[in-house]
C-alpha cells in the first residue's frame, strides 16, 4: 500500500521544508550584536519585540546543534549554536543557580518563573552542543543544572506552588514529560553516566503511568492529585491533545531504546486515545485543550489549532508506524501531515504560522513569540525526516 | 431622529434582559449549602467545577445589593446579596488583610494572587450592601479594605512585581482605572467622608490622563513605564478596547458628578479612539487586544470577541449620547447593541455566552467562571435601563 515513491516523496518534501524553516532563523532570528536569538518575529521575520525567551536560548541551540549534528557540518549552524550558548550562560542564569524566563536583548533579567523549563531546554540545548564540538564546559553545565532540576522534582515543596499546598496537592504531567526528553537527550551526550539517567527515566515513566495514565477514562490527563488522584473540576478534566501525543513518542522512542513492548505498547494506547478525544471531527485538525467528560473548558483558546501539537502528532505517527508496520498509523500521519502543510505553512513567507481559529484560518501571523520559535517544527521535520529516509531504504531493500 | 418609541421599547427591551440575567444567577448561581455565589456554570446553569472566584463573590454581592437598592426590594435579592457577603467576610480574606483569588467551595483557600482586585470588587461589594441594609459592618469592611489598597496604590513596591523593578518599571492602567470606580461607589455609601474619596479619584484621574493616555497615539494605553514612558514592546503597544471604553465611562461619570467638562472631553476622546481602535471591520464587534501600531499581537485570543467589553461599550454610548445629545453616539450604542444581543445573548437557557471567534460564533458556551458571573451583563443592562429610562421622560416632556 504504501510504496517506496511515497516514502520519497515526503523524504524530499520534510528536507526541503526543513531547510525553509532553518533557513529563516538563521537569516532572522539570530542576534549578531547582542548575541541569542530574537524570539518576537513577524510574519516576515521582522522584530516586533526584543525581548528574548530563555526557553529558546536553549531550545534554539538545541536546533542549530542538532541539524549540524545530524544533517549538515557548515559552520553557519555551529556559529548560530555558538551565538545561543554564549548568550545563554553568560546572560539567562540568576545568581541562586535557577534560570530567567524573559530577559532583555541586551540579557538583562525581566522576568523568572516558579517552574523550570527554561533549565530543561537548556540542559537539550547544552547537551547537544557538546556532541557539536565537545565542549566539556557545555557538558558540565547540562549535567550541573540536571542535577538541580533532578533535585527539584524529588523535592517539589522546594518551588513555589501555585495552589496552596495545605488545600490542594496537585502535579502537572508537564514536568515528568518533559524530563523524559530532556534525560534521553542528555543520555546521549554523556554516555558515560546513561544508567545514571535511565535510573531517572524509569521514575519519570513510572509517575506517567502510576499517577497521570487513566485506563478508565482512556485519557493521559495533565494535572493530577499529589498520588495521582483523579481532581475533578476543569484543570483536572483538562486534556491537551498535543502534550499527549508528545508524551507518547518520547515513550515510544524509550520503549525502542530498551526494546520493551510493555512501554510502547501503552504508548500506543495514549497515542490513539489523543487522538479520539484530540481530533476535530468537525474542521480537522487537534484541538488545544478538551474537557474528558465534555463540560466547558476554561481556556479561552480551547478549540484553536496551534502548529506543535501538530509537530508533535507527525513525529507520533511515523514513529508509531515505523515499529508497527500497521497502515493506519501511517494513514493518520498523512491526515496530519495534509491538514499542517495546507493550513500552518506559510507559502509566502516560509516557515509556519502558528495560531490558527478552530476553522483553520489564520488568527495571528507571527512567526515567533515566547512560545514559538526555532524548535518544534524543525525538530518535527528532522524527526520525520529521518523516518522517511529509513522506511525507503527499508522499502528499496524489499523491493 | 430617535423619538420616544424607541426609548421605549429600548428600556422595556432592557429590562426584561436584565430579569433573564438576574433571574439567572439567583436560579444556579447561589450555594445554599456553604454559602456564597458558585463561579463555573455552564451554559444551561450546571455547575462544572466547584472552586469559588473570589472577585465573584464581591461583584456578585455588588450586583445583588445594587439591583436591590435600585429596582427591586424584594427579599430574595437581599438573601442573595447576604449570602455572598456572610461568605466573603468568613472564607476570603488571609491572615494578613490581603484576600484570595480562589476559594474551594466550602470556603478553604486554593490561590493567592499578586494584584489587589478581589480587594477592589470586595469593596464595591461591601459599599453597596451597606446601602441595601445599613449594616456597619459592611461599611467599616469596605473602608478597612480601601485604605489598605490605597496604601498599596501609593506604595506599588509593597506588592511583588510581575517585572524584575531593576530592569523594568511598568504599571497597568487597570490599577488607576478600577480604583476610580472601586472609589465611585464607595463614596456614594461613605457620604460622610467623600472629599476624601474625591482627592483619590483626583490621583486616580491624573494618573491615567498624564501617564496612560497618550493623544500622539490617539489611544489609551494597558502598560506604561513607571513614568509613563511609552514601551515599545508587545505589552507596551497592546491596547485594550474593552478597557479603554470602560474607563472612559468611568470618566464620564465623574465628569457628571463633578459637572467638570474638562473631563468629560478627553473620556469622549478615549471612547471615539478606542472604537476606532477596537471595533473590527470586518466581522464586527469589539476585538479583545490590538498592537497599537499595526504589530501582531502576543495573545492568543486577541480577535476573539468577549462579552463583557460589548457590556462596557453599551453604558459608555449610551453616557455619551445622554451627555451630548450628539446621535452618533446613538447609532454606536444600536450597533453595539445590536451586535450584541445578536451574538452574545443565549435565546434558548437565558444569560449570554461570553466567548466568540472573531467571526462571531460561539466558541464556548459556558455561563461563568473565574472571569464571567453576575456582573458585567446585569451592570450594563441596569445602567442602560436607567439612562434608556431618563431620556424616554425627557422625550415625553419635551414632546
Amino acid at each position: 500500500m504504501n510504496n517506496i515513491v511515497d516514502y520519497k516523496i515526503l523524504r524530499d518534501q520534510y528536507y526541503q521544508e526543513m531547510m525553509i524553516c532553518l533557513e529563516f532563523w538563521l537569516r532572522y532570528g539570530l542576534d549578531e550584536e547582542f548575541g541569542g536569538y530574537m524570539s518576537y518575529l513577524d510574519r516576515k521575520g521582522d522584530v516586533f519585540g526584543s525581548d528574548k525567551s530563555v526557553w529558546f536560548q536553549g531550545r534554539g541551540l538545541y536546533t542549530f546543534s542538532k541539524f549540524y549534528n545530524d544533517f549538515d557540518k557548515s559552520e553557519k549552524w555551529l556559529n548560530a549554536a555558538k551565538l545561543g550558548y554564549d548568550f545563554l550562560l553568560n546572560h539567562c542564569f540568576d545568581s541562586d543557580g535557577r534560570m530567567f524566563f524573559v530577559v532583555t536583548r541586551d540579557g538583562r533579567p525581566v522576568q523568572k518563573r516558579r517552574y523550570y523549563f527554561s533549565e530543561t531546554f537548556a540542559i537539550v540545548g547544552c547537551a547537544e552542543y557538546y556532541k557539536a564540538g565537545s565542549d566539556l564546559r557545555a557538558l558540565k553545565t547540562a549535567r550541573t543544572i540536571f542535577d538541580k532540576v533532578f533535585c527539584f522534582y524529588q523535592n517539589p515543596e522546594m518551588i513555589p506552588p501555585k495552589y496552596n499546598p495545605d488545600v490542594i496537592k496537585a502535579k502537572s504531567l508537564a514536568v515528568p514529560m518533559i524530563l523524559i526528553t530532556t534525560a534521553q537527550t542528555l543520555r546521549e551526550a554523556d554516555t558515560t553516566n546513561a544508567d545514571k539517567y535511565n535510573a531517572c527515566i524509569d521514575l519519570f515513566i513510572n509517575e506517567i503511568f502510576e499517577d497521570f495514565l487513566k485506563n478508565d477514562k482512556k485519557a493521559l490527563l495533565e494535572m493530577v492529585g499529589a498520588d495521582g488522584e483523579y481532581l475533578n473540576n476543569p484543570a483536572g478534566r483538562t486534556i491537551n491533545p498535543g502534550h499527549s501525543v508528545e508524551a507518547s513518542w518520547f515513550l515510544m522512542y524509550e520503549g525502542i531504546c530498551r526494546k520493551d513492548n510493555a512501554i510502547i505498547d501503552k504508548a500506543l494506547d495514549i497515542l490513539n486515545w489523543s487522538f479520539e478525544i484530540g481530533w476535530d471531527k468537525e474542521y480537522g485538525g487537534l484541538l488545544y485543550f478538551v474537557d474528558i467528560e465534555g463540560r466547558p473548558s476554561d481556556k479561552l483558546e480551547w478549540d484553536m489549532k496551534l502548529w506543535w501539537p501538530h509537530c508533535e502528532a507527525l513525529i507520533s505517527y511515523l514513529m508509531a508506524y515505523t515499529l508497527t508496520e500497521d497502515s493506519a498509523y501511517f494513514e493518520k500521519f498523512r491526515l496530519i501531515h495534509d491538514y499542517a502543510f495546507n493550513h500552518f505553512r506559510d507559502e509566502e513567507y516560509g516557515e509556519w504560522f502558528g495560531y490558527l481559529h478552530r476553522n483553520g484560518t489564520v488568527s495571528n501571523s507571527l512567526k515567533g513569540n515566547l512560545f514559538k520559535g526555532p524548535f518544534h517544527i524543525p525538530r518535527a521535520l528532522m524527526q520525520c525526516y529521518s523516518m522517511l529516509m529509513e522506511l525507503t531504504d527499508k522499502s528499496q531493500q524489499r523491493a
